[in-house]
């Protein structure tokens, strides 16, 4: 249950909780006055996925939780077809590591289940960072099968992390340097690895996006309720959830402030990690009730 | 040509500049390794509508220059009708002043023609700051006949300054507190205050944004051709330009990053001065191609 010694997502080591009756993998490092900072993961991602430059800096200030949820990487279970069930499954995961409140960290899937964790148990996030992410009711929210998706993630030639500077970054020159920094800091944890995820992974998880697209009652309603500060993060030019999306969170969420990053893709925050953790280290080191820092 | 001491708003005198055959009305104060901030002003604005919370904290890295446009305040000449001939304005008097380049700050109409002068003399902007405005051919753009809007302007208990705490803040009593404290910022001001505008100069001002609504050609192409490193700020409840507006400003300029507030009306930047002035701090200090900061 205590933090580890190593700062960093390249060489931290995996633990496992046992709760729910599961096993949980998770990385837990860094150190500081703040509270924990968990990060939720992207579609298919795993704990592996993490970029040291966003959680490195920011385990400066707090201790970061890096969290594996059921069926993916080395958590056991199986991966759930709803983003409730998977909502389930991270506060499970906190209540087993008496975890009472936490700041949370959701990119893209994550975000979502951010979302869904603020209505669910309020009490346990404090202030929250949404990125590249969607509200239930959103649009155009990981269509994979669009031409201008499926033509890079089906392309042979792009091979594990390689597709994700084709889909994580736009195709301006600058931004795809930025993609190739990123994947190499991806590449530099050698050992205790996470298992690259099984085809169920993405399915699942897909299955869970469809269901969140959909929306009975006043659309955006939900958000409405939600009143933790919030940070709304997003590159302008994601093709995997549309910038809209966000623009709907800053609109309906009654306490969200929203930074939309120029001449970025999904992977807005692996593109400008340096800025990315500075206004994320400014918004979470207040105390206000507001989301303005 | 040199910088007052006095560095507040509250007490900087007003000088006038000779040029381009007017007699333009202006303050300069501050003093800091910065370029100039220059202050383009909102509609029917004089320099006793700047906030000294805004201009103030600026003032302490570099000079700020609040300018009175043609036939605004104590400058002579007629107020243009149209966008263009207001910029031909602003570059003689920075002519005049033997300024070649500066960083902008533009408020609402004084948005509109940063943009304005960034196409017309790009080398005279450095750095921009686009607050509660809009691009060419953007929408719902000052539209004082609204219901919402004018049920406010027309009530007879809002008198002079009064009238911006409906109309600059949202309904909440934390932003109309907010509106209250920045009515009396704007009264500290005693002595070599502008005249109020006279009714010609709104009916000549909403012609120019009448005008700045249409467009030819593709929509929105004109922005693409600002390279400049531009912060777009909007309050998410703006309802005297709507936030779409600065949508389409982030989309469409290739260098831009968007910062949306919460619970903020038109005057989002006179609401959170503290957070204002931070963030357009850290975005002046940034020597970098790009936009992020």
């Amino acid at each position: 249950m205590s933090s580890t010694k190593a700062a960093s997502n390249t060489t931290a080591p995996t633990q496992f909780l046992e709760a729910n009756g599961l096993r949980y993998a998770y990385r837990r490092f860094g150190n500081g006055s703040g509270r924990p900072l968990l990060f939720l993961q992207h579609f298919t991602g795993t704990l592996d996925n993490w970029d040291p430059a966003v959680t490195d800096p920011l385990a400066a200030g707090r201790e970061v939780i890096l969290f594996d949820n059921s069926g993916i990487g080395r958590s056991s279970g199986d991966v759930p077809k709803t983003m409730a069930e998977m909502t389930r499954h991270v506060i499970a995961f906190l209540d087993g590591l008496r975890v009472a409140t936490c700041d949370v960290l959701g990119f893209s899937l994550g975000g979502v289940i951010a979302q869904q964790m603020a209505q669910d148990r309020p009490s346990i996030i404090r202030r929250m960072i949404l990125v590249g992410t969607a509200p239930r009711g959103g649009e155009d929210i990981m269509h994979l099968e669009k031409p201008s998706l499926a033509k890079r993630i089906q392309d042979p030639t792009n091979r594990g992390y390689d597709v994700l500077k084709k889909i994580f970054f736009t195709s301006s020159p600058t931004s795809q340097a930025a993609g190739q920094a990123f994947i190499g800091r991806l590449m530099q944890r050698k050992d205790d690895r996470d298992p690259p995820p099984g085809p169920n992974v993405g399915a699942a998880q897909l299955a869970a996006f469809r269901e969140w697209e959909r929306f009975t009652g006043e659309r955006f309603a939900d958000l409405k309720g939600i009143r933790h500060p919030t940070l709304v993060v997003q590159g302008v030019g994601d093709e995997m959830i549309a910038v809209r999306n966000s623009y709907w969170l800053a609109e309906n969420l009654p306490n969200a402030l929203l930074l939309v990053y120029p001449d970025a893709g999904h992977g807005s925050l692996f593109q400008y990690p340096e800025s990315f953790c500075k206004h994320v280290t400014a918004f979470l080191s207040s105390d206000s009730e507001s989301a303005v820092f």
